[in-house]
């Protein structure tokens, strides 16, 4: 059963989310488990906690890695800052984002929806407006994706941050990572991020199962009386398993943690601005092939503008005589590549790559390959190689040597 | 660092979950990352969700596997069907029943808390009382675990259902069979439960990482009015992800999915009620170790009485001049031997012996002898041998041949 | 240190061996070691070596599993069957037939060398010349490469068995298949072999560690009376191991017994004539983007003749003005792309790719665009992506679909 | 097929090889292949031939991994010091001193074999005899087993290097350690041994797949007359790789080789000598469970006195009424449990358990408490939890605290 959709040769995972593990984390995943009350555990546990603070780029904030996925980590940023019925603005700019509105209105917030047109930036022109006019501070947090992963849209964190510094408005700054942190820069200090989150499945290039975040010191105070229910999902069990020393309330996942150990290695052994900056050349190299207009694919990225171009994912736009259902399946199916679906509004009409994670150059080339004869095979007059070597023209001239090999 | 605890062989792990993974299961999850949109994903899931509920006794019941702990299966079965300021009664018997109480509480419900002596099973004829009092029907559920993790207690559900029948009760009965389900004998359909739950680290012998739980018709029926705020825990996303049958409506562990898919074929393999039979000879074998006063360690059990022993743990109660902790910290120390901590009110005064998940025979008697050199070490007069020659004369009249190998 | 190369993503693998694992390969692999002599092990065994036959194409073969390389198979080939001083006609043309020849030489016999040009197949003109004038039959055995991995140049066995046959010539046919047998068309029965071989670690995906060779019932017979000193490579003591039924005279590598049964399976799952047509695609992409002279890089290939062209390993001949050494050590070093070197008499002038075992189009596309960009950083005026639109618009023609997909 | 004979729980091995593999070895060979040709490989190698010296005790040897098994480092060890027809004094004293006298003689050599009674150590006066009467030094080797795996029983290597030396002989001293190196006190240089050798399944605790040799300066000018034919085996080749620096003649196992460095830094990390003191402990309880007249089983041990007791295998005698294959059988098929047959000469009488590797004590009380049940099994009066009794008062006395947890 399990491998009943065998095909040879390796699976070519351009997804955004879940990723390609390193064969190191893999390995170092491939292990028993273990009493989470040893010595041992907590004190992996301690040294994970200081090191997870360095990809979200703070020394003030307070980690949390909660067994759950994003979603659970939203749910927990949300629930334990906020009360039910806080005014909460929130900007819908792709399916993410929309999930994510869902979530807080199920939770009791009144959410101030802010919509852009898919493909576009949050509308900050929007937010201004809305915190000038919120001089008595009815609005307790501005919830917004850092990198909107359904249209391959980057938000600009620190202008939002401008803002409320403008105005001098306290609520508070949630955001949502999941597809950015550890892959594009990420300020959680500089930009006074009240809640960042991630999940262990995307750029940390782990298998899914933990939500991580790092709570600012007014998020922490905040989650003293914020009123909404929870008990999973609450830092406070936490907080008290750090005092005590043992480090969780409830069990962890021992091979996540091993995992997390060597992914962070691996990262820091790259450099994390190394890393960062891989992701910016693979997305560049994506983007030459599909959108420049003669010597490539002449594709439109469903990112309206440059300034919002995502360096984690990227969703084209197909012509419309094209179902982009069928390039994700025909994909799979001949070649064995999976690539993204376009969701909900964008449905049929953009397929995605996911170039974040653990992943070089060669990978991605073989990928863009696999694009281009799927473009062919559902009738889109695409010139072979063009988009690979419009790519490979960029990564030519701006791939480092590997460091360790020099 | 991860293995600054280095210690030659293996570790011997006997505490109450995490339980020993399989090496079957441990190489299916030795495995990349997967599309979980892919066409493989959902057809797998698809299987998995109808042979869990084979380990639920159950053909009625819906099943969901959400990535999280024991906890969080807890905050699910009980925010999916009740509404805040319901009244639930609920059984203190240990810290276990004691953290859901504590959860049940702070998600807002009108606590009924039946408190028993630590060691004793749910005080069923209060139980009675309170049912033969509520002819209005103001008891919304029964929250009961089926096993105490703490104290090695095991209640007995039938009973419960009996007296639920008896007073023609409509509450809703929801199941903690975390250090259950898959080890002793449940019954799902049977007894009636409307919730019954697990988690995959425990008699699954999995990692850490879902929760899996059953509703029945009535409990599904519930849901659909209940108030409690959810949203990550809610059994709505579920159900509609079932009937697009993409089948999560977020990110699954892939490695979870194949690890499971690997335990179920394992345990049906052996077949369930023979799992079922070996935990009980396990169970059967320590408690010989434990307490037959004079051939043995003449240990007393925390479980009071038979009718309550648990055939998944095992909590020994020491002598007041020995510390437990001593005990399991030693264990460790010396003979690479994990065994469980006593908690909160019987800190210090018992340590436990896990004996659930995929476990044989001389993995046991490896660690009663451990068990005892330990008791020796610690001054206490164990004649060292005796409670493995107990065990073994037990075991040796009761193991059949490994059936695959006659 | 292990890791001290680390880069980000995956290696690139393309030399002719070791070749990449399959992950399902690696996931049956990752084991303990078990007992041997236990009733498992030999059952396993058993059906290897049927399965092991087929590879082979033929029935009438015995298989022989060998816990050696590719050196010792060839050891056991000769030492088996030919007694010191045997008349053996070798022929060279590459560094593999040449270390071959050396071998035979330190053995002892009287090795009859027939040399071509490297870059081109066994001169069969001499072959025939030879087998003419033996009229006494003093030739004992013809020993000949089935693939020159060294030079990419495939020799005609058939061609070969039909001189044998129309000469009458009793001699053994002995045939190093180390880079060809499960990746290139191999009639073991039809051509008539003696005595064939490969290694684990080529087109069977495995790692290093089993010579695995078939012998006919003639080279069986021979093995009776060879008096060649052996006894590690002796089949004598295999063939006792078979009639006991234990299979082994010497501890075999557990781990290789399950990871070739998967590969077995994997293989005969994709269909053995589906691998090699998928080698055949590989390779003839390959060539596309090597050796057109306009649209792609305008290369040679070193192997001289389109006959002998290799389906497994393509070498290909760079300008004077550049050290192919530096091909080699850069693609490592900037693409973390693994090209096979120059051997000997080619050193410097050729590079090789690889392209046998679990392998599909998208590797090979990431791999030739990989190649692209470090002849562009050599200095070789290649057009980026000349030789992936070749390779692309060759496999979008041929490449089927993924069965198990369809 | 791979797992028609799963039971649950974990495998018990106890056979005298190949034997457990650390979980962190595993974790380290769980890995692709890899180009041996890169930078990375050659160095990985150096410094494993560096610390392989290390648990030889040797400075002035030099190593040789070999991809092979035992049975082919013998050869290596043989063919490369001596020539045809070389007169070869040769200890018989269990299976694999047999059979290695069985491939001395198929090599061609003289061999003197001198027989003791299985179950005692080589006859050392009779050497001396050979010794005093060669004065015109006809004996070119002494080939001597550190410990013959049949029969639990280790020979007094010092005590031949000091009669060589007595007499001034010049004949080499050819040792097989297969079950001795890494588990025994081992001491090339001290003792003069010219060729030692092991095999990577037995107490490195890795899969089956490289014979490692050393061997001394002497060894090795030996080798540059020694006129036996050999390829394969020959250190000549080796010897050009290392001068080259890319330290391999032919393809090894990548995995082998992370395997080892992990398997070396293990050994390190918890000392060579008190590895050999662990292996020590182990074995004097299982001597204490076995033997002991009263107390526990009273079987007796196959070696015949204490100054051979193996260290690394205790071949245990039964009474005649008891066929010891039933043991083996029954132990696996009841518990899970393997045992070591009995080979030969002894087969039927003893059966053997086999402690070495990476192994602790209480794996080897399950395995104890497993006989016992097995023993009682098969109709011998033993008493439940005698042996383990007396094995643990062994232990419980002489363990130490692991030194990474204290």
């Amino acid at each position: 059963m399990a491998d009943y959709v065998y095909g040879p040769g390796r699976t070519h995972l351009f997804v955004p989310g879940p990723v390609n593990i390193p064969d190191q984390v893999i390995r170092a995943m491939n292990r028993q488990n273990e009493d989470y009350r040893s010595p041992a555990v907590p004190a992996l546990t301690k040294l994970l906690l200081e090191d997870v603070k360095k990809i979200f780029k703070t020394t003030t904030g307070t980690p949390f890695m909660i067994p759950t996925t994003g979603t659970g980590a939203w749910e927990s940023a949300l629930t334990n800052t906020l009360s039910p019925g806080d005014r909460v603005v929130s900007f819908l700019i792709g399916q993410f984002s929309l999930l994510w509105i869902d979530q807080q209105q199920r939770l009791g917030f009144d959410v101030d929806v802010v919509e852009s047109e898919w493909g576009r930036g949050a509308d900050l022109d929007a937010l201004e407006s809305k915190l000038r006019a919120d001089t008595l501070h009815t609005i307790k947090a501005i919830a917004i994706v850092h990198n909107e992963t359904a249209t391959g849209v980057t938000n600009n964190l620190a202008t939002v941050r401008k803002l409320l510094d403008t105005y001098g408005h306290p609520a508070l700054l949630l955001v949502d990572g999941v597809s950015s942190i550890c892959a594009l820069d990420f300020r959680m200090d500089e930009w006074g991020v009240d809640v960042a989150l991630t999940g262990s499945q995307k750029a940390l290039s782990l298998p899914t199962g933990l939500g991580i975040l790092c709570a600012s010191p007014k998020a922490l105070e905040a989650s003293k009386t914020a009123k909404s229910v929870r008990v999973f999902f609450d830092w406070k069990d936490y907080l008290k398993s750090y005092k005590i020393g043992n480090y969780w309330p409830y069990t962890p996942s021992i091979q996540l943690l091993y995992g997390l150990r060597t992914a962070l290695d691996l990262i820091f052994e790259e450099g994390l601005d190394n890393v960062i900056k891989r992701h910016t050349r693979l997305a560049t190299a994506t983007r030459c092939s599909a959108s420049l207009a003669v010597e490539a694919w002449g594709l439109k990225n469903c990112c309206q503008k440059e300034e919002w171009f995502s360096d984690t994912v990227t969703a084209i736009v197909v012509p419309p005589y094209i179902d982009s259902n069928d390039i994700v399946k025909h994909a799979w199916k001949r070649y064995n590549l999976s690539l993204g679906l376009g969701l909900n509004k964008v449905a049929g009409k953009v397929f995605r790559i996911g170039h974040l994670g653990n992943l070089n150059e060669l990978q991605l080339l073989g990928c863009l390959s696999g694009v281009e004869m799927v473009l062919k095979d559902v009738g889109y007059p695409v010139k072979l190689g063009s988009g690979v070597a419009a790519a490979a023209a960029y990564l030519s001239n701006f791939t480092p040597l590997i460091p360790s090999r020099i």
